[in-house]
């Protein structure tokens, strides 16, 4: 039997775009005399739809997107995921299922059992978990049809009291398959890999594994879709961060040479910030084109998360197509400009330059009478970054572009940023990586030769808002910094086991504060590109009016 | 047995606020001979906690909370909730539970079954369903102990599999008590009490009820606490928005008089304005007390919805503590300044006025070789509303007042708002009323005396950002959009239905598309005061990009 791996592409609700993707995959796996296609979860209307699935006329269209496909499945079988109504008065609303179609018609359903709820996940929202196991059968192999998460609760700490392979296994399949949606971060394509290692041991069966690839937003599909045996061994990957398709013999599967899951773990975790950056390209690209833009633009401050951010776009979208703006100001450095002309230089992209003194002299002017008599505080440095926000937002409306945020994840954590103004964007580019590690991404793109100008790389972090002004004046040391917040924010450790671990208590009180009463920024920040395991935005939901510290 | 419902504000994560409160509530019952105090659910940490649930030092604070407050019940028991860590493996790692405390400590728990995991709620997220089913015994009586939602699964269309009280009924109980965080929409005291008599009269059962007041970010909890007989008769109910605290003899609820649940279904319906007035009110109120602030600005356009934020502003924070800003354009009618100044003194709050016309040429100024040769648009109102959402933003960081965003749910709904102009502020006021609405809660208002001018009501709405411009320049007439966005939103209908319900083809699908394409100017918009069944923000999750239309 000849199996099909599509890792595929789709765009939310844009059942035209992903029907036409999956009959052409189907229609080339018939001209290569493939037996049985398997595509991922919810391949129909893309994932996650999100409250999409609240709306019947959303639902139908998936429904007769499985009709239209399952009429081009003759002498092919296909395994696609869409959302199914369920039949019940009781329960959910939805399954999400996993469908068997051949003989032009739906022959086989698995509805998803384990939901996950949690992160950026909310599928118990929708959907009802399966009570009904059942193998599928096709050209007299049993299959156990699973969906995502259905294999996922491996850990010590299980999150589900039931496990729908503990019931399938009873029917004695021959093979697992498993569609999925699972969303890139950091190291998640070697856990991916254990996951399914510790499924195919413990039952003993061989593993076919679609994942999605593309970004959706702030999730950003890998793919890395995969074959393995029944001893756990990998036998063939499908590729990273793109499209990919593959045929696979079942019965090589038995004889085929294994390639190493991870040869040498600690260098694939080394490896990180090359995947990051793969990550963060894909994500740009797809926010622009599955929104039918094509150009970008940024403010320049000169410093090293506009660099970097400015350097990603020009990269993913074409140099020509991004405009970096600089805008110095009365507190603005001489080299702030030079740095990022070198820059602009170096990656071929677009540059224009717009001082901002007269537009701060007239609002400082509108309100001067207000103002009378008090000292210049943090509301003009305000003013500053909200007129920047401004004059970027006027080119963005004429031209069409659209805003990149550059903000990183240690000041969206503790508030340093301006509302309105640096933290202005249609979508957060590096919202989720910490500042030493947009150090570690700069460095990693300038490995073959200086695109981002070493000067940017070494002079201190600042926001040059008020004359001789430093990070390092109202912020801990990075460094530091960013541990503790990793350790807050990634890890959900407490005060007291942040002592434990080391950090000083006035530092921790100080830092969770400044998190936690700075929820109301983050709340209205652009939607973060996700890299990590715990990201701001729909993954991490906090109360804005609290006092937990 | 006298029992106490005890309906408290609390502040999330205010661990030393709450349990003070709560000790006090049970000092008040001992001295008055209470044999039994009810709170709601969550009561120790406030309720939605959201993500800090994550963080095992807040549920170890919900942990010892509970142990003081054991401490106290000597002499009488207490009722009330926290989250408690799940001592099996298996499963999530906490449920949402009901202690029962006497003798100074711990005597019995229920777990709470049915998780709501729609619109507001992800308790799925957090919680683990309870499967152990006890009756709990306290003086000679078996209690029922149930929370919120479940009691709640009651409609036609079930969301669950399985019910707790068909499998407490079993071990007669004497009464049911059920304490809730259940949220205030406009009618949804009503549905509560139906809920209830419900369960009465298939259970033959009396109930104690206990809800939350007081408002969380977005959400405004409404009270309502009530005591219902057997045979589903409404014999006591708490007030609503506010705290309360209410004694009751077991025995007096066979033998009390009821009274009506709704006497006129009708007449309450037609008072949901007058019910959407006081959540506005507490809403406001209670964003601003929990965060320590007092003062609010305000952008005054000359429109209703600013007219209508500043005069409940006014009423929730005092007039002294309200500063409208007048901030006239070249585009500015002549209206917009007296209207808005005979408003201000007819609540006798603060105004300021503040030209832009300077800023506004001074922008343009320095956008003027980059936009040579092109013709003014939408860019150049945008830069209006920018400079005002910038200085109001100035104001607000210099003197510590709390920006309060204007925008209507019709805007919103269309995208017919300047993203970091009049769309900045840290709390949506009316965000969830539509311009139809809107309307109808200014007349409420002005129903006594002419608060609101009768000229600001009566004038066609206009953003005044260009010569002549009238809203209905670019959109549909608000009485017919609010019905199609109603039906859209809070209905979920699909373009179908809605052309079968009458809307015209073109007008539907013109207004859907705008719909969801300004997802993007949502997810950056303030947190909402939630008044429907359906708000913008955590109860509605769209995707960004996608194209449904």
């Amino acid at each position: 039997m000849k199996i099909a791996l599509a890792q595929q592409n789709y765009h939310i609700g844009n059942f035209q775009s992903n029907k036409t993707k999956i009959i052409a995959a189907i229609e080339r796996a018939k001209s290569e005399n493939v037996d049985l296609i398997v595509f991922p979860e919810l391949a129909v209307c893309g994932y996650p739809p999100l409250d999409f699935l609240e709306i019947h006329d959303f639902v139908e269209k998936c429904e007769s997107s499985i009709i239209e496909i399952a009429q081009v499945c003759k002498g092919i079988a296909a395994v696609l995921g869409a959302p199914r109504v369920n039949p019940e008065v009781e329960g959910k609303y939805l399954y999400n299922s996993a469908y068997l179609l051949f003989d032009g018609d739906i022959q086989g359903i698995s509805d998803k059992t384990l939901l996950p709820n949690y992160d950026v996940f909310d599928e118990y929202r929708y959907f009802e978990p399966n009570r009904r196991f059942e193998v599928l059968q096709y050209k007299g192999k049993k299959i156990a049809l699973t969906i995502c998460e259905d294999l996922w609760d491996v850990e010590d700490d299980l999150m589900y009291v039931r496990w729908p392979m503990d019931e399938l296994i009873k029917q004695n399949p021959d093979l697992i398959i498993n569609i999925a949606a699972s969303p890139f971060s950091e190291n998640h394509a070697l856990k991916r890999k254990k996951v399914l290692q510790h499924n195919a041991l413990k039952y003993d069966l061989p593993i076919i594994y679609v994942n999605h690839i593309g970004a959706q937003t702030e999730l950003v599909f890998d793919g890395g879709s995969m074959v393995m045996n029944r001893q756990g061994k990998l036998l063939c990957e499908l590729n990273y961060f793109e499209e990919d398709f593959r045929i696979v013999e079942f019965d090589w599967i038995n004889t085929a040479k294994s390639i190493p899951i991870e040869a040498d773990e600690k260098m694939f975790v080394e490896n990180g910030i090359e995947r990051i950056h793969k990550a963060l390209i894909l994500g740009i690209r797809d926010y622009f084109s599955k929104q039918g833009f094509s150009k970008a633009i940024l403010g320049l401050s000169g410093g090293v998360d506009s660099a970097l951010v400015y350097t990603l776009a020009a990269e993913a979208l074409g140099p020509k197509n991004v405009l970096g703006v600089l805008m110095p100001s009365p507190y603005s450095s001489e080299h702030s400009i030079t740095d990022s002309l070198k820059l602009a230089e170096n990656i071929q992209a677009q540059t224009l330059k717009l001082p901002i003194d007269e537009n701060f002299f007239s609002v400082k002017n509108t309100l001067a009478e207000s103002f009378q008599g008090l000292k210049e505080d943090v509301t003009e440095e305000n003013i500053q970054s909200r007129l920047r926000g401004l004059l970027l937002m006027a080119l963005s409306n004429k031209f069409g572009y659209i805003l990149l945020n550059t903000s990183n994840k240690s000041e969206l954590a503790v508030g340093y940023g301006t509302l309105y103004g640096d933290m202005c964007g249609g979508l957060s580019v590096i919202g989720d990586l910490y500042k030493t590690r947009v150090y570690e991404l700069c460095n990693y793109i300038n490995r073959y030769r200086e695109l981002i100008p070493e000067h940017i790389l070494t002079k201190a972090p600042s926001a040059e808002l008020r004359p001789d002004q430093k990070d390092s004046d109202s912020l801990p040391d990075y460094d530091l910094l960013d541990k503790l917040l990793y350790a807050y924010i990634e890890q959900q450790k407490g005060p007291e086991s942040l002592m434990n671990m080391g950090f000083d208590e006035i530092l921790v009180h100080r830092v969770l504060r400044m998190v936690n009463s700075n929820e109301y920024k983050r709340f209205q920040t652009a939607p973060i590109l996700r890299i990590s395991t715990k990201a701001f935005g729909m993954g991490r939901r906090m109360p804005i009016v609290g006092k937990y510290f």
